[in-house]
């Protein structure tokens, strides 16, 4: 899934590129707001505390006072905020008339829906974002973002938001960029948890992390490449039973991690939940099933 | 660190293979005794089930009827059971002496000094190993054990024990192949809980599991190549500031994911430990810092 970036001609060629403003100038804002000046679009950036603006604007954007003067720069709005409330609450009353408000905060399916009705009332047309990269990855071929919501709009605007990184459209729902980015990032925050809580272990004897580092990453390599098919022919297929690795056999197993974590003297917290979930799933008869059968698990019944 | 197995000569070659015996005949254990059939070791075979013994012995294996008797079978004894428990309760009073027995049954560091100290008392050399497999990759490139215990045992018995797999030896305390194994382990219960999470997440708006497979294994391999090193370093340099991906960004971020899971009626159970780890990072005034400081935070303080 990640593409490469398109890049574009600079702008000192004879078609200049079109203009973009840049709300919200954290970590991410200040990345994007970056790539797009070394693209070669003319840029706007307006952020509550001024004081970010200084760099860009020494790079040659224009500081806009207002969020208003922000938007009413360019045809096209990019805004990266800490939270969506941010968004409702900054933009509540700006003209968006016949701009494109492309919103790549941090956010739920729930929160882009009622921000598209929001932003159409307004005048925008609204595509939601989700990046999969952090600052650091912008602009390169390892970097490419989610999108999804007014499709004319993103055809119209791709060829600048490919200055960001591959560009991947989700759909016409507003909020289904948002679910992919969420479910990706869920993916990951549970990984980093068994990475967090695996040097954690490991510390408790001294061991260097930077000499676990190599073990863990290749293993979890592997896990993946082992792991994640079977499991998603399995959720599809609702066929759970396996020959491979049984929830009895996990759940028979997981004491001992329990037990470790107390006798190494580090915290169990982050994974009480899934001895309960393990134990759950045998009783409730799926001993002889797969992992996939906790992806059934985690739906809450009515 | 997955190395490749060793192969040996098969047993119709001037020199015959040491015999081994296998006590355990689960998924694992029955994984285990057919690398060591095929690869032409004279085999003893022992089950508390008896049933368990039978493909086994028409493959050319010897069953054996009691513990004991399979102990005395061979001088090389590996042993693979659901638990350390059954290792002490089985084997409690048969005579080792002479011989070296490798326990691969999955188990705490804690228990593997003990049953090692128990083992030597009955007369063994003690190994405790991890096996880094499912049981179908016993004896593919792919597979490795991990072992610890008595060096000397291990070399002597050490081309046998490549037949199940790469061998990789982490040290003379006998509970240390238990410590990083249970350390792999535990990175990679991490990542099934987010798996398992993502695909939950994915599969509320019908997405089906198999599309949404490759994004995910890219994702979660871009960002394992991308996080461990990195957290590694910081957590053996105790410099964990970070200009990458704050806690306090992750912190703001956390609550979208908590809520997504309520919106669209998946359990939030699995991820609620992360939510109070990452306001309490925040709330102890690290929000600065990366998430390698979690790792410092999963120690219990006295």
């Amino acid at each position: 899934m990640p593409q490469p970036a398109q890049t574009y001609q600079p702008a000192q060629t004879s078609q200049p590129l079109p203009p973009v403003s840049v709300l919200g100038l954290g970590m991410m804002g200040t990345a994007l707001a970056t790539a797009l000046l070394k693209a070669g679009h003319p840029l706007t950036v307006w952020n509550r505390s001024p004081s970010k603006t200084g760099p860009l604007v020494a790079q040659g954007a224009l500081p806009a006072d207002t969020p208003a003067d922000a938007v009413a720069a360019s045809p096209l709005v990019i805004v990266c905020f800490t939270t969506n409330d941010n968004v409702g609450e900054t933009l509540a009353t700006v003209d968006f008339t016949g701009k494109t408000l492309v919103n790549l905060t941090n956010g739920t399916p729930a929160q882009a829906r009622a921000l598209s009705t929001w932003a159409k009332k307004q005048g925008a047309a609204y595509i939601d974002g989700g990046i999969m990269a952090v600052p650091q990855m912008i602009a390169t071929p390892a970097a490419y973002v989610l999108y999804s919501g007014d499709e004319q709009a993103y055809e119209t605007h791709r060829p600048t938001l490919a200055a960001l990184g591959g560009t991947k459209w989700t759909g016409t729902d507003p909020g289904r960029a948002a679910l992919h980015d969420l479910a990706l990032l869920t993916g990951m925050y549970g990984m980093l948890m068994g990475v967090a809580q695996a040097f954690a272990l490991i510390r408790t004897e001294n061991i260097p992390a930077t000499e676990f580092a190599d073990p863990l990453r290749n293993w979890l390599t592997a896990m993946l490449s082992g792991v994640v098919p079977g499991v998603a022919e399995a959720v599809d297929s609702g066929q759970h039973l396996t020959d491979v690795s049984s929830l009895a056999i996990n759940q028979a197993a997981f004491p001992n991690f329990m037990d470790t974590f107390r006798d190494q003297g580090i915290s169990s917290d982050l994974f009480a939940p899934m001895q309960k979930l393990l134990d759950r799933a045998v009783e409730e008869g799926h001993g002889a099933d797969g992992l996939s059968r906790l992806v059934e698990l985690l739906k809450l019944t009515n």
